[in-house]
């Protein structure tokens, strides 16, 4: 199943970059954390960072009941979700060449908010299991007024589009030949550093394993 | 110089998470790499990842002039560049309190085309000096072909947000008391690896200070 050609996410330009498996998509959105949620709000565009979580072709975003920008998204509009993971900085031998390494996902769509009890507790676990994998069933349930409290969005993965940069600079060919310029890519990677317990903790309550292998980046 | 307190740049809600002095502001701006970059194209909102630079209270980001999104926004049009820093995944005691440490900067505006040729060369050099520190000066200069092929929009500071959540969980009182679960933050950073030499390199180029420097994180 390839991504949907309309024309917003056909990339008209450096299509070398665009990737159209589905499997791309699941890739980049599997691998971020942190989203960034685009909406029209009294005509003019706001971009917000939000966590997210997929299930299958859909996307779930939350939010406080209390967020403005939230309560404009769940009547249903029009949104643009994009995750962007840098994997580089490229250095060309010319400073026009100059890049970034990077894999992103934009995903039109219009958010549908999740208001069925089933779905809604779905998309909060699916939320959870991508910022903290291990916590749901570890950490204490949601109770009844922390449900209603929260806002939970759906986006479906329809239209979509994914662009990857990867590997080395791309130079002109007389600066190859003439320029005594180093050229490569510096590496830029997220890593998770060690837990660190919050000051109200009981000592001695262990780091679960959930945490420390995710700290192990395992 | 406080940030501008429109609207839609005041936040709502957890206002304790907001600040409202400029250096933050320039802090997470000068700390990040990629924003992203939200405009209205054919009333929908579009979430575009791009690099970008600082000069004092502008924004400079720049884009081929064969990119859609990019000629749409150089007609000055309203965008919204947001930056976000991940810092860590915040474990509390419930489900629900679960959350992310993260540095945010959200700047609303109108996208400025850069059309002087002396602003076009400085706004260039900002964001290449953002974007690999050192590179200017070192890497072969732009010729006027690639010059006139780059398009540079120019964003004011003037109203913009800055949003920070940072240290231990915000867990409820009775699972201070109550709960056994472990609750703390995994903290998470953007890091630079080894240097990759390009293959089509010289044998024997050195990996110039600006970027071994930066790969040792100094």
């Amino acid at each position: 199943m390839t991504l949907s050609p309309t024309p917003r996410s056909t990339l008209t330009r450096k299509r070398d970059r665009a990737r159209d498996d589905r499997q791309a998509l699941y890739d980049v959105l599997d691998a971020g954390l942190v989203c960034h949620l685009g909406l029209v709000l009294n005509g003019s565009p706001v971009v917000l960072p939000t966590g997210y979580g997929r299930d299958g072709d859909t996307l779930y975003v939350h939010g406080s009941t209390g967020s403005g920008n939230l309560r404009e998204a769940a009547r249903g509009v029009a949104v643009c979700v994009t995750v962007t993971l840098l994997d580089g900085i490229v250095y060309s031998r010319s400073v026009n060449d100059h890049s970034m390494n990077y894999r992103s996902a934009v995903v039109h769509g219009n958010a549908r908010p999740v208001t069925d009890p089933d779905e809604k507790l779905r998309g909060l676990r699916v939320l959870t299991d991508h910022l903290a994998p291990g916590s749901w069933g570890y950490a204490r349930d949601l109770n009844a007024k922390e449900l209603a409290a929260v806002s939970v969005l759906a986006v479906g993965l329809a239209e979509a589009s994914v662009k990857v940069r990867a590997g080395d600079p791309t130079d002109e060919p007389e600066d190859v030949l003439n320029s005594p310029a180093w050229a490569g890519v510096l590496p830029v990677r997220t890593v998770f550093g060690e837990p660190e317990s919050s000051a109200d903790l009981a000592v001695g309550t262990p780091v679960p394993p959930h945490v420390s292998r995710r700290a192990r980046g395992r």
